[in-house]
């Protein structure tokens, strides 16, 4: 499916909320299942995190994986002035939410900024509580609110856009996640098509906030659809 | 103060949201401070779960400090239904968040009942996250709300009333906590102090939500005030 898109000079981007691994390391997986992908293609929290911080002069305090840590190389960690949350997976230690939440408190006005909104996902052992979890206790303890940085938020998506050079209504997103893909892509004036595999669920067709501009069986009925279009 | 009010023939309680400690051991603390109190005195959360666990043949799983366990040693905690979770310090692991939070998910209607709301507090080594924190991630990732046991929850007022055998309109407390302690109380009808010492902020005397009856130096000016109306 994705050869098909590439093949028929549809611009292409892969927009993800993966902050466990820097795009590198993601392409390189992904490459290694057979798909045909770079890392310029890839519009990923971190580096939009980054570009935030540049922006505002920020020296993030991160909370994140390891193996995120190099998408941060080039930024000015010194005497931070917010805090950078990312689903951290075994980095979130009561010692390490403790530092994270002692550095908000002793700024003037805290600023979190988190990379996702996730509640949860699954992994072969089983549900793990995602950064939405980490990003929501903190805000609670500094009553503050967090900057989301990543899907569903409208400049994570602009951003896609922007690297494509196309307009929102000139665009189609093609998610499996009714609120962060779906919701998400809808808010920013582009269409969504819901695809009925991965995080799809059944009940997502009831979505109190969402619809689709159409559902379809999976990613290739959806290339079939948009290919019929042209 | 206390020995005061005790010579006054006044009934007495001790509130308190300590859930680190059982009462045995919290109350040792105090007695070897000087005070003058038994545990027979003393209304804290873990009871007042344990009270609502029975009523409603609920059997937990803990997240909370060891040494809070003894109070739950009653407590049937085979193939749980709910989650109480109580200020766990070092026990906020990674590993124990997700695993209380699994439980939640495997639940047709998760139940979470909360040790308090606290949002954090002070240590000789610093700023700690409170229980309330933690509620809040539980919540968010679970889409359910905490029922809370401690103050400022009625029903643990309610239940402090009921050991005194006295009416609200009769009681009066005194706390540091403008919210716990003096919201809490006012809304459970009681009139409350405000202390300002402790926990005490001059911002709360501008408390969007709650007006003391009255502000005190300390504790010795708020029994100076009681026994003079008695």
């Amino acid at each position: 499916s994705l050869n098909r898109i590439k093949a028929s000079g549809l611009k292409l981007r892969f927009c993800t909320n993966e902050t466990q691994a820097t795009r590198e390391n993601f392409v390189k997986k992904l490459q290694g299942m057979g798909f045909d992908i770079s890392v310029a293609e890839v519009t990923a929290p971190a580096p939009a995190a980054c570009r935030l911080l540049k922006e505002r002069s920020l020296r993030p305090h991160l909370l994140v994986h390891d193996d995120l840590l190099p998408e941060f190389d080039e930024i000015d960690k010194v005497n931070p002035n917010c805090v950078v949350l990312g689903d951290a997976a075994e980095n979130f230690t009561y010692a390490n939410l403790n530092e994270a939440f002692r550095v908000l408190m002793g700024l003037e006005k805290p600023v979190l900024i988190s990379l996702g909104r996730g509640r949860y996902y699954k992994e072969t052992d089983g549900l793990k509580l995602d950064v939405g979890a980490y990003m929501k206790a903190l805000e609670y303890a500094c009553d503050v609110q967090a900057e989301v940085v990543g899907k569903p938020a409208k400049a994570f998506f602009e951003s896609a856009l922007a690297e494509l050079g196309v307009p929102p209504e000139q665009a189609i997103m093609i998610g499996d996640d009714i609120l962060n893909d779906v919701g998400g892509a809808q808010r920013c004036g582009m269409r969504a098509l819901q695809v009925r595999t991965g995080k799809y669920r059944p009940c997502d067709e009831n979505h109190p906030q969402v619809t689709p501009d159409a559902y379809v069986t999976n990613l290739a009925e959806a290339v079939d659809i948009i290919l019929q279009q042209l």
